[in-house]
Parts: structure tokens; C-alpha cells; sequence
């Protein structure tokens, strides 16, 4: 390294650093905004009762449900009542996975009632059900090591989920998704899978399962953890466990459903959009409060609040309700497509779909590593301003599985982290309800992305960039 | 006062406390098979094994019902099998009370079902069902305040139980127990009651209910926290809400079921009996292994570890294992009058229905108050010799439901105080399953009432005199 060049880099340093300092720091420049949004959102109780509301009246709205028609017909009219610009829907066809009338006992070593819940995308089982004795594995190596001895047996998946969040899921989940292909290609002819989950009260667990192709396709239902331990401590004994399982799923052809788009138009660059949402459909049993009710109602307050204190940012805030997360990420899919020629515009992409409990920090980035950096940077910039309220960290991260197309086009993304402790617990499961809701952690919720996607709408330059 | 009797009290004290000095403790006369008795215990899982056993192959096990047949028979046999000593059931009428098939369903202002469970000894709705609008009240005042307003409605209990423990359920089972009637008076055609519990997963609590004389009869069931709160908020926007019940509950005629009985004889004083026991029915649901499964256990094993180890106490250890305490409380009184004659030579009773988790003191009395001070400071000797397994306070109490007919014999009563946080949790619910039970607190509930009873049963002098 020569002298000269050197002295041009300490220069350029000196230069920047003293750009920096006349330059005021997004949290300088947005402290009054932020302030004001913050305390506006926990003054109000709108967005507490708009999931009142959805998860009451509507409640569980699965893909080519009239519940999700009514999700998304209430959608619509809330916005327009609320005076949210160019409310529409835009259709995508959804599958119709219906799960009709379900049972499970054990025949052996006793007759008693299982607690099952079909997986989401089975197969039924024949009228008069299958009734067949249990292997159990707790793993792959297991399955594998047994091979075709579980030829003509249902196979129980006893995979305990490490406590607790979303690393655990991930891992443990992997046996609801590829457990009955996985099961069949050895020829058994039914899959029971323990439910994804740390805590139960005899509470079954349903989700999402494919199939693999060219290996015959089985039943597949998620048992309690109680259940399974019962079956677990029978096999122990060296008793015979027989069950009889009858499914009445089946798959109709896909319909249409769409997903709600309003939006708060930009004042100076509105063909420029920050997305901001969550799904509006999902599973069939409680009222999708957690998952993934409260990501779409704080999508639609972060509009409400800013409409209500007159701030309109620079670019266009876009609040996306995406259909068919669940079960085919059709909306997202649906989305990506609609807009393609305009994801070149798409600044940031928010999607909240890990439940509205308290909020402790952001994860941000994009697609292109560069540009990832930038965005972690003004992350932590705009953070400042949410320290007060929780935020205490900000990791790269910013993906989503709804704003995955978006993410691809090249957008910015940043997700508000929340506590997922317990997010598991009441997931997929008829106790996901209104209760489990925080009305604090859901303002702040709103507060958070309302901050956030505000500044990053309002900031003269584009984020990333 | 003279100065002589102040000699003479003087003189009386220096005499007690020499006798004090030469007469050993109990915990030093017992610290060895106090030793061998939790060493033993604690290396055993026949408990964990027996328990599991009960609840896996018996399941619940309500009375009337053949599984409490079955759990008698089975109980009888290990006991014989164990070797125990006068083996044998005695007979007593039970009730005879059957859920049948229930359902309850929102028809306004959505149709939704509800989870609801039958209280036991609710009467049945008519094979229709009853439909009626809801009334909520959070407790008796509001109820009295309505009066003649819920004429023709179903009143809905919506009394939030303090977390946590049996003085919080105390205060709230109320409403459960006396709410049909009491809403009844007033003209209601059935009563909702929100399940007595702080946690809940949909989970809807069953549990006794009576009725008034001269009072109509109105069905009663309990609803799940969900559903009450979700009641609750549509009542507050406003909104007309409609249920329609259906309960297929009757009351048949009393069938025969009995205590069962096994000892392990005293070998100086066999006539004088320490009792230990649980109660071997449960409710209808899940499989009664907290409640009171493993008090069962826990008694039966006592007898186990002291046989393993073969320490016969000087006098006689009887393990009672009560039929119905759920719902009537015929056992306990059926023990009562078989042997009356013989109460007077019932030494100490010890009963665990409180849940087998972590035990934390020591409980102890008399129904006369001059022998509950001696019975307490003789638990308060023995609980030297617990200290090392958690037992941290003797406090006064000892009382019991099963052991209620003893206790009014005469005899002292010693309790193992349990840690009851999350004894509601699962409290008749089909969630009070095998895998609540923590096998080492299931063990050190024996220890200590192995401990205490084998201590009571051998000492010299008999406790409280």
C-alpha cells in the first residue's frame, strides 16, 4: 500500500465522518414520528378488537372455506371503512383440502378414544377405517432400521420437540411433513405423528404434510403427546397396540380465493411500495388469532395509525393479506406473480407470522449480500427508536414465507422478532384463540412496524441503496 | 403466684428438660430406616410402574362404571401378589351417575361449537336440547341483581379462578357446585360454568355439582376458559348470543362398589391401625393418574418399601383405597360405619388427593386441640428426617375427605403438603394422564409417607397422647 493511497483513504475517512456528523441520523430525523406512532398505538384498542372481531365472528377460514370468504370480504370493508387508497382483491386459486368426520382408538391391549387431528393434505382413510397394530420410531435412522417390518403396521412418529420456538419446530416438524411417504415407501399403511409440540393437554396438533411421488399415498393424523406416550409405555410392557383410524379427508378441486390488498399512497414516490402483512387464511380448528390473525390485523393498524396522525410517507405503504399460507402458499405465489413487473418498486417487504407476542428485536436483510448489509445498518438505525418499547437486538434475517417472491425481486426485508416461547403451544390447535392474545404485545407489535415501515417508506433514500 | 410454686415450676422444667436431654429424639431413634426407607424408595420405580399400569389399562374409572370395578380387582390382586396382609374389599352402594352423549353449540351470533363437558350429576336436557339465550354473571351479587331476568335463559358462570393452588379453587368451585340451583330460583333453564382452572387449552373441567331442594333441576355443564371469555367479549359489542345444549346425563339406580383393603400387620399391636390411602375412582375423563391414581400408589407402595425392607412396625399399617369420593363420598363414609367400633384404635390416618408432585411440608392434627398440639409436635420430630428430601414446614392440619369419618373417631391426621400450582391444570380433565406424573416426586411422596406412617406406627407411645 502506497503513501498516496494512504493519504486518500484517511482523507475519504475524514470527509465521511464528517458527513456523518452533519448528516442527522435516522433516529434524530424521525424521533417526533416515532414518538407520536408509538404513543397512538397504545392509546387504542382498534386493532385488539378488529381480532376480537375476525376470530369471534369469522373464526378458523382454511383455504376454500365460507369462513375465509367471510375473512376476506370483512377484510376488504374494514379497509374501505377505514379509508385505506386503491382496496381490492386480487384471486388466485387455493386447493380444497376438506377434513371431514375423524376418529381414533386403540383396539389393543385396551379399548379407549385417541385425540387425533388429520394432517392437513391426507388422504382418507377407507369408510370403515384402518385398523392395524403400531410400530413406533422416535427418528429416520429408526424407520429406516426397521425397513419393511412396518409393512402393513401405522407407524407412530414419537419425535419430541425440543423446548422451545421456531429451531425446534423446524426440526421436529420434519416428521409431519415427510413422515407418511417416508412410512409408505416401506409399505405401511397409516402414519401417526406426535404432535409438534412441548405442552398439551391432550391437545392435538394439526399442519401441513405432502406426499412423495410414486409411493402410495397414506393417512396421516397428529396425535397428543399423551397419547403417544401411552402407546409408547404399552410398546414398553411388550403389549400389543392396535388402532383404528378412519379419516374423512379428501381433496376437492382447487377454488378460487384472493388475496386483500389497501394501501396508504405515497406522496412523492407512490409507484415505490412497502409491503406489510400476513396471512388471512388458516388451519380448520380454533380462530387463527395467533396464526395468523394478528399478523394481518397489525398489518392493517400500522395504516390506521399513521392515517389517524396524518403522516404520509414518501412511497407507498402496501398492507397484503396473502390467502392459502397453510396449506400452498398460493397467495404468495398468487402475489408474486400479479406483480412481477413491479417488484423491481418493492423497497421493503414485512410479513408477521410468528405470532403478536412481545417484541424484542429486528431481523433485516435482502437477497444480495451488499445490499443486505445496508439494510442491517439503517435496522439498526431505525432501532434506536424502539429500544424504549422492547427492541434490544437486530440479526440479518428479514424472510418470510409469504414474502418470499417479493424477497426474490430484489426487496428489502426486516421482521419484528417476538418472543416465540410459547408459540407452539396453542399453534395449529383449537386453543389458538382470542385469549392467548396480548393486548400490550399486540400494540407493540403495531407500534413496531408501524415504526419501521413508516421511516423506511418516508426516508429520502431507498433502503439498501 | 407464692414462691414456692415458682420453685416447684422451676423444679418441674429442670426435670423435663434432664428427661428431654436422656430420652433420644425420634428423628435419632428412626434416622436409620428412615435412611434405608428413602434409599429404598427412591431406587424403585414400582410406583411409576403401578401407576402407569393403573392409568394405561384401567384408564378412569368413575363409580358404576366397569374400568373402578376393574381397578378394584386389579388393586386386590397386586396386593395379594405384593404379599400384603387381609386383603379385602368392603362394600358400599355408589351412585350411579352417566354423561351420555353432550354437545353445545353457538347458533348466535355465529354457529360455532363449543367445548363443554357434562358436571357430573347434572340431570340430562331433553333428547332435543335446550336453546336459550345467555346471561353472564361473574358472580353471586350480579346473579341476585339479574333475579328474575335470566327467567328463560341459560346463565353462563363466568368467575375467573385466582391463580392458583386449593384455596383459589375453593373460592371458585363454588359456582360449580351450587350455580344450577341457585340460577334455577330465578327461572334459568340451564347453567354454563366456566371450568375452574387457570390454564387452559380449550380444556374443559368436569367435577361435582348438587342441586337445591325444591328447585327445579336444570342441566349444568362446564366450559372451557376459550369459550366463556369468547361469550363474554360478544356479549360486550353488544351481540345476542344463543347455545343450544344437549346433554344425555342421567342418574340410574346405586350399584355396589367397595374400598379396598390390604395391610401390613403390626407386630406388637396389630388392633391399632395407622391408615393410608387414596381414592380409587376418578372422573370420566382422561385417566385419573394425578387425581388420585397416585395416591393410591403411593399408599399401596408404602407398603412395599417397608415389606422390601422388612421393617413391621409395632403396630398395624392399613391401606384403604376409598371408592367414590367424586361424587358422593360413599367410601369414606362406608369405611366409617364398617368399622366404628373400631375407630377408637385408629392411631393416625393419612391421606394424599391432593396430586403426587413435589412434596414441601408436612401437615398434622387432632380433632381435639390439646392432641392436635401433641400430633404436630410429633410431625414436627419426624419432619427432622424429611428436611433432606424438601420437606421445609409442618404446619397444622391433617384433615382429609376420605379420611373425614376417621378423624372424627379421635385419630390424628398427617398430610404430605404437595406443591399444588399445577394441580388445577389438569384437574378432571382428559389431560389428568400418566405423563403429569414426575417420577421422582411420585417417589418422594412415598418416602415421606413411608417415613411418617412407619414412624407413627412403630413409636412406643401412640402419637397425640
Amino acid at each position: 500500500m502506497t503513501r498516496t493511497l494512504l493519504l486518500s483513504l484517511a482523507l475519504l475517512v475524514s470527509v465521511e465522518a464528517a458527513h456523518a456528523q452533519s448528516k442527522p441520523s435516522l433516529a434524530d430525523q424521525y424521533a417526533d414520528a416515532a414518538a407520536r406512532i408509538i404513543g397512538a398505538t397504545l392509546v387504542s384498542n382498534t386493532a385488539y378488537d378488529n381480532l376480537a372481531y375476525l376470530s369471534d365472528r369469522v373464526g378458523h377460514r382454511i383455504s376454500g372455506s365460507p369462513q375465509l370468504d367471510a375473512a376476506i370480504q370483512w377484510a376488504v370493508e374494514r379497509m374501505k371503512a377505514d379509508g385505506f387508497e386503491n382496496v381490492h382483491t386480487e384471486p388466485v386459486m387455493v386447493p380444497h383440502w376438506v377434513r371431514g368426520a375423524e376418529s381414533a382408538e386403540l383396539i389393543s391391549p385396551v379399548k379407549r378414544p385417541l385425540v387425533i387431528l388429520g394432517l392437513g393434505g391426507t388422504v382418507g382413510t377407507p369408510p370403515d377405517g384402518i385398523t392395524a397394530d403400531v410400530v413406533e420410531v422416535t427418528n429416520w435412522e429408526q424407520l429406516d432400521a426397521l425397513g419393511e417390518k412396518v409393512k402393513g403396521k401405522i407407524v407412530l412418529y414419537n419425535h419430541p420437540m425440543k423446548p422451545s420456538g421456531f429451531g425446534a419446530y423446524g426440526e421436529a416438524v420434519a416428521y409431519r411433513g415427510a413422515g407418511a411417504s417416508r412410512a409408505a415407501k416401506y409399505g405401511a399403511v397409516a402414519a401417526l405423528v406426535r404432535s409438534v409440540t412441548t405442552v398439551s393437554l391432550r391437545t392435538p396438533h394439526t399442519g401441513g404434510m405432502g406426499y412423495a411421488d410414486n409411493v402410495p399415498k397414506i393417512p396421516a393424523a397428529a396425535v397428543t403427546i399423551e397419547d403417544a406416550e401411552t402407546i409408547h409405555r404399552m410398546l414398553g410392557r411388550g403389549e400389543k397396540v392396535t388402532v383404528a383410524l378412519k379419516l374423512g379427508a379428501q381433496t376437492l378441486p382447487d377454488v378460487q380465493s384472493a388475496n386483500v390488498i389497501g394501501e396508504l399512497r405515497g406522496r412523492e414516490k407512490p409507484d415505490e411500495v412497502v409491503v406489510i402483512g400476513g396471512h388471512l387464511d388458516s388451519w380448520d380448528v380454533g380462530t387463527g388469532s395467533t396464526d395468523d390473525g394478528g399478523g394481518c390485523i397489525a398489518a392493517m393498524e400500522v395504516v390506521n395509525v399513521l392515517k389517524r396522525l396524518n403522516l404520509r410517507p414518501r412511497r407507498t405503504i402496501r398492507v397484503v393479506l396473502w390467502t392459502n399460507e397453510e396449506n400452498g402458499g398460493r397467495g404468495a405465489a398468487g402475489y408474486g406473480n400479479a406483480h412481477k413487473d413491479e417488484l423491481i418498486r418493492h423497497v421493503l417487504a414485512m410479513e408477521s407470522d410468528a405470532g403478536v407476542s412481545r417484541p424484542y428485536g429486528l431481523s433485516a436483510g435482502a437477497k444480495d449480500s451488499t445490499k443486505a448489509a445496508k439494510v442491517l445498518a439503517t435496522a439498526r438505525e431505525i432501532a434506536v427508536l424502539l429500544r424504549g418499547i422492547g427492541i434490544e437486538q437486530v440479526q440479518p434475517g428479514g424472510g418470510g414465507s409469504d414474502t418470499g417472491p417479493i424477497l426474490n425481486g430484489g426487496a428489502a426485508g426486516i421482521s419484528v422478532l417476538v418472543d416465540d416461547t410459547h408459540y407452539f403451544d396453542v399453534h395449529h390447535t383449537m386453543a389458538d384463540t382470542m385469549d392467548k392474545i396480548s393486548p400490550i404485545n399486540l400494540s407493540l407489535n403495531v407500534a413496531a412496524a408501524a415504526v419501521v415501515s413508516y421511516i423506511v417508506a418516508d426516508m429520502p433514500e431507498r433502503i439498501g441503496e
